[in-house]
């Protein structure tokens, strides 16, 4: 099997980071819809013309280019184009670039391919509007009440913003994808978290999408002067939580497993005055696992501990789950090419679950589905200096080369 | 001994509180300086007046009524006639009002007394300013840059608000007391906490107040997506106060006493989002203790803990030591009086820190001092539901009268 060329790739995401590229912190401003993010799409429009891939714009602002014929079920290749405020020049751009290169490829070295291709750069991905607008519209899930009433922080209406560059908001729901004409999808993004660097790997295989609960909650004892009020005698709402927080590594070990996730990440104590014992300290438990049976059990394990610390600690405990999303599993089938490919190459690789969201997740719900994840120094994404090695970039592409092409062919 | 009437403490204590009294939230507003503040030190001379007690009114605003001879030296009796905003009808008045009735009760009943009593209802003991400004005055613990400089929440000046009440700020510095010229100050206060209804004592007999210091503390991890990164792969700050906080009740068996006391009271979590594992926390650490050496024991233990746990977690740990106050303490001799004359009216007592500031710290500093506390339901102070059972109020008010008695006889 012939090699992309990393040269190329990293000649396209250099000039994709000029749209919407800020001077002053080095980071990329490209959010869905935004002017950046439109001229990023015609650029791209542009590039599938060069390869003759028949460039069009969906309604919901997603770019496809086509190589092959017209009327059979085509492999989909792809990921989103748009970024967050001060973000980097890999997150989304990688998998849409290096899709184009895999076509170059194929072209170049003239590669037998039984069903068409179709690279795809989703729009609005990074939740802008608080969705994934493009690969919710191509999977058909996506609602004309949601259409209407979706706003990004500043207050901006999505079917305004859209408006302005052309776009009727009803077109979003003629943007799905008939299943039985998407072979697969395929998408290669970088990790955005420690573990492939940290283990020396170049290639993450994403079994699936984990799922994730978010909770609400309060305890509430009573608030006290720091200095009238003997330790024997308080209340104290905080000394629950930290008694919570020292269980989530155990209730991890006995009821999850090592994709297992629990995070508290916003705390309120109130009053909140360093002279006051705290009356009540309000948290939310974010909760991930890649199995919904475990999920399930971290969230009756996190109640259950809740309930017992409140109860010993004469607290009264309140939860709410604010949200609670399923997890989404890539295709077993592609996940094993993707695997036997990588084994191909000689590429050292792992199976890891997704962590953050993806364009993908949205995909399972038409296609088989396969994810590729290569290093993030450091961990680092949504920054400037998110960084992937050109080597790892390298191999990622090669590996969605090889996985495309046996993905195409009978 | 004779009683005191309780009846006349509850009309007092009754009248007083329609000074600043809110119908909405029935709470007193009668913050140091206000037009509610001044009245009722306006009507208090007129109390004063009918005793035949030679009122009158300092340059900080304490109001001093005098009875008996004006060369000898006296025995204050006293607290403070301001409240904080929405404080209920007890919180200083009763020390004042109390002396009050003492006077009356002395006069009524033909006590002999070797030395004169002064009665003085203090101002802005409440903090409004920043200080206890009545009380610093009569100890001669003021400076003029403070009292140039001393503003309140609202941003008004204290010589501004001074000014408007006909005040020249630089006479604060000419209410200091001549040490020689005082024998002794005795307040009778509510305890403001839960331990004397917790424990069914009448009295508490204040041994001294707590020395306090505030620290505010910074452990920093490092910020990660909630998702993506491995529970083993993080720096969570937040787990490292948790920890924190599980050792603060072994830091006080082995360091400190039944007096100490260790709280929690501000957490901030940065970047504080629900799905980003905390990069940081910041919090404040306020100790207590009755002694200066426990006090210190405290803190290093508290600095030792903290450090061995950012090593352990991966944390950076800073600190700032934001104030250190030493304890005060009262007077062993007063202690002892008010003890043997709460032995001989038969009220059930026991021996405590005050964790709460009172004037009573400042006079320390300048004679021997005795500080009385009755129960608090609920422990509640600051609070329009503040409350003491009349009873109790007796009590104190018996036991003030036979322990200045006592300490104005030979």
């Amino acid at each position: 099997m012939p090699n992309v060329s990393v040269e190329r790739i990293e000649k396209d995401l250099l000039t994709l980071s000029k749209f919407g590229f800020n001077e002053q912190d080095r980071g990329v401003y490209r959010q869905g819809f935004s002017d950046a993010d439109m001229e990023a799409r015609r650029w791209l429009m542009d590039l599938f013309k060069d390869l003759e891939m028949e460039p069009r714009m969906d309604g919901a602002g997603n770019v496809i280019g086509r190589f092959g014929s017209a009327d059979k079920p085509c492999v989909m290749v792809g990921s989103h184009l748009d970024s967050v405020p001060a973000g980097g020049i890999f997150d989304g751009t990688l998998g849409v670039i290096a899709g184009v290169e895999c076509i170059r490829t194929i072209r170049e070295s003239n590669i037998h391919l039984d069903y068409p291709v179709e690279i795809v750069a989703t729009s609005e991905e990074e939740g802008r509007f608080g969705g994934m607008l493009g690969a919710q519209a191509l999977s058909g899930k996506v609602t004309l009440a949601w259409l209407e009433n979706a706003k990004d922080a500043g207050g901006e209406l999505l079917k305004d913003a859209m408006a302005r560059h052309g776009f009727d908001y009803h077109d979003v729901l003629h943007a799905r994808r008939d299943p039985d004409m998407v072979r697969a999808f395929l998408e290669l993004h970088v990790e955005q978290g420690p573990v492939l660097e940290a283990t020396h790997k170049s290639i993450g295989i994403v079994e699936g999408i984990s799922g994730v609960f978010k909770w609400f909650v309060r305890l509430i004892g009573k608030a006290d002067h720091a200095g009238t009020a003997p330790m024997d005698m308080r209340s104290d709402a905080f000394l629950g939580l930290a008694d919570f927080t020292h269980e989530i590594q155990r209730i991890i070990d006995e009821e999850g497993t090592d994709r297992s996730r629990i995070t508290i990440g916003f705390v309120e104590l109130k009053p909140g005055f360093p002279h006051t014992v705290p009356g009540e300290v309000d948290f939310t438990i974010v909760g991930r696992d890649l199995d919904a049976d475990v999920m399930k059990a971290l969230a009756n394990a996190c109640r259950r501990v809740l309930s017992s610390i409140a109860r010993k600690n004469g607290l009264m405990f309140e939860y709410e789950q604010m949200s609670w999303l399923e997890p989404k599993y890539c295709s077993s089938k592609v996940v094993d090419v993707i695997k036997n490919r990588a084994e191909g190459r000689g590429y050292s690789h792992m199976l890891m679950p997704s962590g953050a969201g993806h364009d993908a997740q949205f995909m399972t719900e038409i296609t088989e589905t396969g994810l590729i994840f290569v290093p993030s120094v450091n961990g680092v994404s949504h920054a400037p200096d998110e960084w992937t090695h050109w080597i790892d970039v390298e191999r990622g592409a090669n590996l969605l080369l090889d996985t495309l092409v046996d993905l195409a062919t009978d």
